[in-house]
């Protein structure tokens, strides 16, 4: 039983089996056969491994992002002068990678809880039967008392009296200064799979750098400080356009690295397209148009809660990381060869259908190519097939 | 040597091999090799090809939301009537993709620093020696003064004075209006392997019709104002129930797209879930329920420094954007016919094995497959194949 | 036509085509080729089915997080006393899973629109021409008004009166007692290819445990309470530093998940990383340190509107999902072994190149491997090759 064994093992490690081959030679199959598998080849090597990079894995990365808006604003309206500091027109304050920054509003000052009529246009009304007490319209301001106010011809609410009027958007934008505001970016990724983290203070972004620096795609593409201006201006927008109703603007910090080389080369680049309020959107498609939202300012006068409301129109900034790093790896590089193989068996397919159905010699190649077990559905003229069956009968 | 090179070239150009095959005529094998083969063939065309389109290639989108609530709420406390406008119940105001509805609230008016007792139940006293002055409870209100105040029989504290008292949660919810509020969502995707940039607003959905529309699973699923009453009912949750102590509700608006047909069949699919207090989660993992957070409004008293805190209760809701977009792609149809031709290649080992093992002519079988180098270990039997190697000694 | 259909239908499913092979009965070609094999199988079976796990499909999850921050702060400014409450020190309050915790800050209150000097360093000035009235210093507090204030040496700006002066940061930090916040974690995932939702509040994490545990990475790996102190810790980070001037930590859970195990084993691990600020980072790399935003509270003194300005210095704290779950999958299972297979391909031809190219007995072999289709190109040695060809001419 052991010396079985061993000797099973011995014939299975000194054995070895390889496919026996005709070698065909006639030049129409041989040239069409070899560009088949050159073309194969080529491209194995030249698509999959080296414009695809097959050979490499991919990992996406695990980021952060702070951001800080520097500038300060100034507005004149009805020779009252004020100015804006980052506290008065960032939303929300701390920093994130999603923020607005406020354009032009419509200040409704001195609100406080009580009845007033609704605006024009809202809850239109002739007599008291037409409010129904209680009820809320939609896309109203309070809640109805079930009173018309003859004066205005709307109904009476309980709502923040007086209530807001904004069918005007002051035009030009109040705050056209914010065209010089700046952006500072601070952002931090991990590829968790390569264990790499980088900052998109690369080598050379150093303190003195930031400084004085101002992103420009050409000139100062590293530079993590950027003119509002300039990101309207990149994302396609015309500033006073976009600043009059607000929209939204994507900042794309793409890191697609080749972790292959030296790290150093590993850079983030930065891309600006506009969100909502597209220039290039069709009128179709432009179905809700700007980008507002409404805050409140509350205070105590006297003993009375009262609130300054503000409709901020604002440039919503979303900045988003795209992150794709590729770092040689065996398992990848053996899945591509392993299927690139299966598609040279393809090639082989394709040549002998062409081998063995097309050539006017064809049953001459068949004949090389098989071997029949038995020899009662063979064709007469496959006979040296069949010299070599009957021979292994005898 | 030219001339050799050439006559190389010429060899390896005018040459074409392909392998020898045995034809083997036998019902059992034979049919049973060709259904296995087959069935290759059908998984391969069938379930990798039409049914998980391994002949595309997949991208997840880069996205942007921006949310909108409108409607009006109204409380009546004691008699104190007020109404509750977005202003007032939405947290943060700017329109993230994630933000909170207030539902519910514990208000605590006229808090300024100083001196009092803390709750009952947090920290307990019969004599000052229980209050170590100086220290914090974990989930007190303030710092321990070092006294305990007899009448409460709990230590005093420097806090924002008087405590908040949340051991009595209002029931039913102050904000039960809450359900009529509407929500808009605007979302855009961009693919960026694909270059493909796609909105919500999706062919169809114009300003008209966002005028007058409410999303409805079957009758209105593009359109993409939602009341918030049928989020909660959809996401599985009873509105009363959640709109008392808070909960967690995710919207996934879900892009799965095939771009080989046209863009306009890329469309969003909106659907709710629960995130937290689920109803269908079991006791043991509702450690914690409910959503609350604390707020606070600051005022100027005279020249005291007050605030209002509110523990609001509300709903929190994340959007959700989930996306897979998959086009034709070269690189994953070939590594899948590959990878198939591969799988064929494993039918024909199992194919060999019956033949060569399990057949009762599997000797006859392996003389016809296999040609051996050298005669010294056969068995007898194999003379067929040592004929064949005799012949080429010769 | 029906019979010849039906006959090479049953000519199709009675035969089977199974390639010839050589045996080669050779010790060094044997061995060499079985190693290579065996390697090959090796590598498909150790490394790609159970070390990378190849017969499973990968899914990445969508997660929603909930946080929320515990603890009470004291400060002792030039002898008042106060303390700060989560209302007070977490910015946003509404516990998103990225927010700052107040560590240090610079307080500047009762601002009020109007004139005065600018900070010194801003904006020097001698005389009146140097300050240029309606133009913006970039870091400046406001808009000069073209008057020079000798007193300071600064250009006058209208702005909020008077300007924050941070040049000083207190030191030690302000809320030094931040350390002892504590912060809960509340994390869903769904994996939505394998249809699983986990919660970090995994099984054995019930109410009464949660009241009492802190977060160890040794005794209390699941407990999702953190003391901000251990955080920072953890993170490499020494506290006190990191409170004076702020910085960024990202809290990873990580959810690694084999589903093909009981779901039960499916739980978060919790890491922490310094995101900037970085002790380890290289002094070049600090082109910007810390994390710091301004904050305001606008109240109403008499009729002026005032504000109080907070510049906070902080943690920001980033909770990070990271998320991949495996569970088997045909598909992949399939893809792996055919690619394998694909591989062995690769293994076979590495073999016949030994075979056929290096060694000694290379003719033979080339003879009994190949079958040449004719004879004008042979040389005399391959009479085998060519006494078969000659067989099948007759």
């Amino acid at each position: 039983m052991k010396s079985q064994i061993s000797s099973a093992l011995s014939d299975f490690f000194f054995e070895y089996e390889t496919p026996r081959q005709v070698l065909v030679r006639n030049r129409r199959v041989g040239v069409v056969c070899r560009l088949i598998q050159l073309g194969v080849l080529a491209y194995i090597i030249g698509w999959v491994f080296i414009y695809e990079k097959g050979y490499q894995s991919s990992d996406t990365a695990v980021s952060s992002v702070f951001s800080k808006m520097k500038g300060v604003g100034y507005t004149n309206v009805n020779g009252a002068e004020r100015v804006w500091d980052v506290a008065d027109y960032v939303f929300p304050p701390q920093g994130d990678s999603s923020f607005v920054v406020m354009t032009n509003y419509i200040i409704t000052e001195g609100q406080k809880m009580g009845t007033c009529p609704e605006l024009q246009g809202k809850a239109n009304c002739t007599k008291d039967a037409d409010c129904e007490g209680g009820s809320f319209k939609r896309t109203g301001h309070g809640q109805l008392t079930g009173v018309c106010v003859p004066a205005n011809k709307t109904c009476e609410v309980l709502a923040w009296c007086p209530v807001e009027n904004d069918h005007n958007i002051p035009d030009p934008p109040l705050l056209m200064s914010a065209e010089n505001y700046t952006l500072f970016i601070k952002n931090s990724v991990t590829f968790p799979l390569f264990q790499v983290t980088r900052s998109n203070l690369v080598e050379g972004i150093d303190s003195s750098y930031i400084r004085k620096c101002l992103h420009d795609p050409e000139k100062a593409p590293l530079c993590p400080i950027f003119k509002l201006g300039d990101i309207v201006k990149l994302s396609g927008f015309n500033f006073e356009t976009i600043a009059k109703e607000g929209g939204a603007i994507g900042i794309v910090v793409d890191w697609t690295c080749n972790l292959d080389v030296d790290i150093k080369h590993c850079k983030p680049k930065y891309n600006f397209h506009g969100l909502y309020g597209n220039p290039g959107e069709t009128d179709k498609a432009r179905a809700s148009v700007g980008y507002n939202f409404r805050y409140a300012k509350h205070y105590l006068d006297g003993s009375v809660q009262k609130r300054t409301l503000l409709k901020v129109f604002g440039i919503r900034i979303d900045i988003i990381v795209q992150s794709l790093a590729r770092k040689f790896d065996i398992i990848p590089t053996l899945t591509a060869i392993g299927s690139g193989v299966g598609i040279f068996g393809v090639a082989t397919v394709v040549c002998d259908l062409v081998l063995l159905y097309l050539l006017p010699k064809r049953e001459f190649y068949k004949n090389m190519k098989f071997k029949y077990t038995d020899t009662q559905a063979q064709d007469p003229d496959s006979e040296a097939g069949s010299s070599e069956t009957e021979a292994s009968k005898k």
